[in-house]
């Protein structure tokens, strides 16, 4: 996947140095030639070093190492070299690093239960909810990406998933909605959510794509991939609600194949080290 | 603080709900009359609520029910109850709903840190640094003051923070610098971060307004505190890197004041119920 | 599904009026209380009434009578009719009503498609592509939804949809990369597009859920469809490429339930007439 | 004229592809290079090309071959080839074939029209209405200009042209209107729109610059250039709706020089035929 | 002419008060009832009136008094009462004042030179250039509009205005490239810019519509005044560069009706007076 | 400071030559080869010569010379040459000469009076205000800090200001409130206007930071300085209100060293002047 677009790149920086580094510009150092190195505090998966990079190159800055997005780090590793003028740098600094840890947090939170999971059933898909901060979409999305998940849906405008709360609503037997759903959008899938074996069983009878289990213990989702395993076409069975890193072997053990989750969007920021410093006139530019 | 504006929760709709929820409008549901009603899972510091309510009348609903942000809230407590077709709830449903969780989670982890701290001393203050999630600063920057937090600085722009970063550019004695600083921003506090004990001795001693130590131990921000309280004026002494809830109180007992935090930050939103649900007849609007 | 947003409307205004009509101001015939109605000069499917009347509550003038959207309309019916000053409703006339036109038109194209679908077979789903005029696609698709068709797919990463240009950069056979498409993308209905009957045959006993047939014959794609129906779950049948109103009862016959088609974004705007005039002094507001 | 800007097309891409190809993603197919080839599938106006182009540079690609928009194109000649690895290719591939198509096609009826007035008098201008698909103006003067034609008007701040509904307004006789406006807008031509040959020869008479004739027949209009001809300077005679290819040739041997219509507007767009494939690896770039 | 557009308003705010008044929250009086009152502190044109007004409703309050734009206004006039809480009051204070004081500096500056070109001849035009502070255009025009000002150009693209920078890149006599723009922009007046009176009387006589003269003394305007009523129709003559309150009636004297000018874009900004005071209880809203 | 971001120079050239010069298109001389060069006709304090050139290179035109902001200009002096052809310089020409001459105009007046303070005392701080013209704060910033200034205060949420506006709410003595806001805004100077010399000293007593005398006589401030004085830490005694650069001397003689102004906002733009000519053919790009 590309990096995040120059203009929302060029909000971050306009947002958060609107009139450059006040300090830097009241120390008159900001003409002084400087390099600036990032390196991983920690092992991490690495996202957002190419939009590091490119907010580096919009100040005027000059990129000389780069190591892209989605490649672990180990601890200690240095991941973007640039020089430039201190008042570049210091004007890039914070935004371009927090962007970077935040953004290898949770491809590293989800990279971790990619491999909890696939270490028991490599097949195994992770998709990541839309229950990302409200405003983060488009990164949210990069850094899920990078980590080696997919998105469960991306709105509300482009999928079907029928809600406990959408059938409060229905009068009819499931069988009929259903049909009618099939028929109304043939090239979606019907995902339909439910918080109860019985809800899981009545509706994979009627024929849906995907059963969504909402917050099911382990126990019951093996029950519902068994009665799953019966129909054929076998629905895909999700699990939701509540799964981690700790817990999603379980679910692979009781038999899902389909992870859906929201907890790599909460955690702290990977822990990224940035030297800013001087650089030596033998350095200097031609 | 007023809430979010009207752009930005625009925004936000258009890009989890394009074109409608599809599921409802395939279901035909759409013109039902119905109810939502969000509540608290969980005790918590509520963030977000004029948000949520302007979302659902932006999309015709009725807000019959509104607690306001900054609000603590008992377990169960509801705080916002509309009316509308199902179609406009359906669109605004999750999108306002992780909105107040993300907001509301950031306000009671700042609201935790702020209580801890003036247990030990009521005039603590608690201030979030820059460093959340990049796209989200109006809505952090909400939840912060919701939770009781101040802002340490909205951006590079507008404050002087010399960063040892900083001084590596600088050759000439402390007490130097930072007099011709005093002199060129004589309306900006001079705050200096320092990572040793002896920086913020001979630092204190050159008349800076605040010394900001980076990962302290409780004990030397005693230290720092006794020299401190030493000049007149007396600086005043922040701590930030790594200050949580669990060991604010060591800080505040170490005699420092002013806590510079990005913890609020990180970790779960907290957890809001929502039902929405078809409304009687006998409800129907007039 | 709701109207376009504010700010779309807003960006249309300022683009057309940025700063009112020079006619009517040097005129100086502004400030007469005047009125606007708009009706159908043929019958047609209605799209785009509530932009227009918003458009004119932005520029103050009152709605007193309105038809949604999605309503047919017959020959010389009226659907819009406000009040207001001269100078509101000249700068709201000509780009409100050419929005309804194309809205308009393309829910027109788009219903009699469906319609003559529907004659033969009731349950056949019009999908539209993608293919509207770039920068309309907000607009382009709630007009597709008026007139009774779906979107095919809303963008790229929303969807699976293999073309022929995807397949030139795989050596593998189908069974296989289908099988891996499937476990990856367990959410989404793999949706494959073929230009030969041949290659129709191969990938759907590969276990597509989608064969969309590119400008195919009746003929041909009634073949395809005796194919599909040889497999259990039977693949959807789509056709796309050149199917219009005139010709998409063939494939309906041909046994094809589901259409793609650009053709409703092409032809002519439908034309609606507006009577623009002075409003008589006992009308006058109070 | 120049091409659309790099933020109009930033947002195109944004639109259509968000968080890239899901399919080339899917397939992992995206690093494989690539080669794109675009040509014309039958005779066109070439309009777009450099903004395809362009949106394939923005997305890394490199572009190897373009001919500029305004330029005739034979069947099947190409006009933009680029290399650049398949998950850019495939990112850009159909939304700048579809923008091509769309202002190619403008471009080409543009064309058709002007070639048609200019066998008969080769001074003849088309001037294109405000009346293209709303959100598109900039895209669609573009297309007008490179196909040879004007912009009537780019909105209502900038020209004056009375139409019957502003006259609906005034109650004073025409001379003294005309003369007060010509006073109040000594810079801007005046025009007016009539629909009545008696209202054409009144309106002439009080010194107005264009007179616009609304769906007034070949006959009537030389009736009208008639008339004009008698006045010294001579007012400009235009011609509106409805005049197309088609009966243009009519409307210029009437004695008309100044064309006004939305036809171009409306129609199929063109043709493009896009070659995306694999590119052999002693092509792989140095 | 309409105000400005909310996206605008609401852009000035989230600049100047994007997380509020500290000062106010600070201070823990943002609760508190209030009442805003906005005076001239001298005679003076107002415009901006509404906008202030727009941007206190925006923020809650209610508006009870308000003068409309475009109106002279006496020392000491209020011309905007509005109460609401101090918090709300506070962020908009200022932003709206210097708003109002911006435009009605430009709005009153205009009506002078209308004024007193007026005295000589009322039919006089005042046009103003473009050369507004660029970031300003919607601000500035519809302050030159409130004036009694019109807009001598809104750009580049909509008008024909040929410099002698234009004039160095043809070879051809005047006469022939005059002609050949006359038929190709037949809805626009051709206008000359010259900064010599013999290069005035050469392009006269080729049939322009308007001779703008740049830097002329009001002696060689009369002179050029003197020449243009030779021909029959006769151009307008405009003056350019360097027209002000003080000189302009000098060159209506000489005979000139079309006054280009940028001067009321320069100078002070009119004087506001703002009272911001608590509201009594009695006051008190219900 | 670095210049002023793409996007923004984007939007200005857009809203000034959306489609192109009409005049330099109608003429058939955009191909033409040509060059520009901008020079001083005054001494001026440059500012915004990165933009212009920023512009030009936007449009396809290649920088030959290239003088930076902040440095003064002899009269005559060029300070920007390009290349390129005359559509693109014509598009860009009149845009950028206008933002040159209106942030040089700020920059030249910033300094005299930063000169003239500094001839008495070159420890004189200028602190401009935010009283730019509404939508220009990113330019008038610039050329604010190009000149030799400071900004007061960027917004109001970012610094504590307390007006006696806000003083009309609070009850309590001053003492009182002062201490309250010090310790909750540890990293803010508490700044307060007052407008009376009694208030200045009862404040100064109270241990703000900043006293900001309101329209005082430099009588009143010499008095001010003098009660500062007393006090220590000396409180910082700023002016604020009429201060200009014919009377900022006496201000600073008083012994004032900070000074707030609006003054070099207001006035005439530079004087900028632009050649723009054919390129001759020997010196044609290669």
């Amino acid at each position: 996947m590309t990096r995040l677009s120059d203009s929302l790149l060029d909000h971050l920086l306009l947002q958060d140095v609107p009139f450059g580094d006040l300090t830097t510009d009241s120390l008159g150092i900001g003409e002084r030639p400087a390099s600036i190195t990032y390196s991983a505090r920690n092992p991490m998966m690495l996202c957002g070093s190419e939009e590091a990079a490119r907010m580096l190159e919009m100040k005027g800055a000059l990129v000389e190492h780069l190591i892209p997005s989605g490649r672990l780090l180990a601890e200690g590793e240095p991941f973007l070299v640039a020089t430039g003028n201190a008042e570049a740098l210091h004007a890039v600094w914070k935004i371009s690093q927090t962007l970077v840890e935040y953004l290898s947090g949770i491809a590293t939170r989800t990279r971790r239960i990619v491999d909890a999971a696939h270490r028991i059933a490599p097949e195994t898909v992770i998709a990541c909810t839309r229950k990302n901060f409200p405003g983060t979409k488009e990164a949210s999305t990069r850094a899920v990406r990078a980590g080696g998940g997919m998105m469960h849906r991306l709105g509300l405008s482009e999928t079907i998933l029928v809600f406990p709360e959408h059938r409060t609503f229905i009068a009819e037997p499931a069988a009929l909605w259903i049909a009618a759903l099939k028929a109304r959008a043939p090239e979606k899938k019907i995902v339909v959510e439910v918080d109860k074996l019985a809800d899981a069983e009545e509706l994979m009878s009627c024929g849906i794509d995907v059963i969504q289990l909402e917050k099911f213990s382990p126990e019951d989702t093996a029950r519902a991939v068994e009665i799953a395993r019966r129909h054929s076409p076998m629905p895909a069975v999700a699990v939701a609600g509540g799964v981690t890193e700790d817990n999603v072997g379980a679910y692979v053990e009781a038999g899902c194949r389909l992870i859906v989750t929201s907890s790599p969007f909460f955690g702290k920021p990977c822990d990224v080290k940035v030297v800013l410093r001087p650089r030596r006139t033998e350095q200097a530019e031609t």
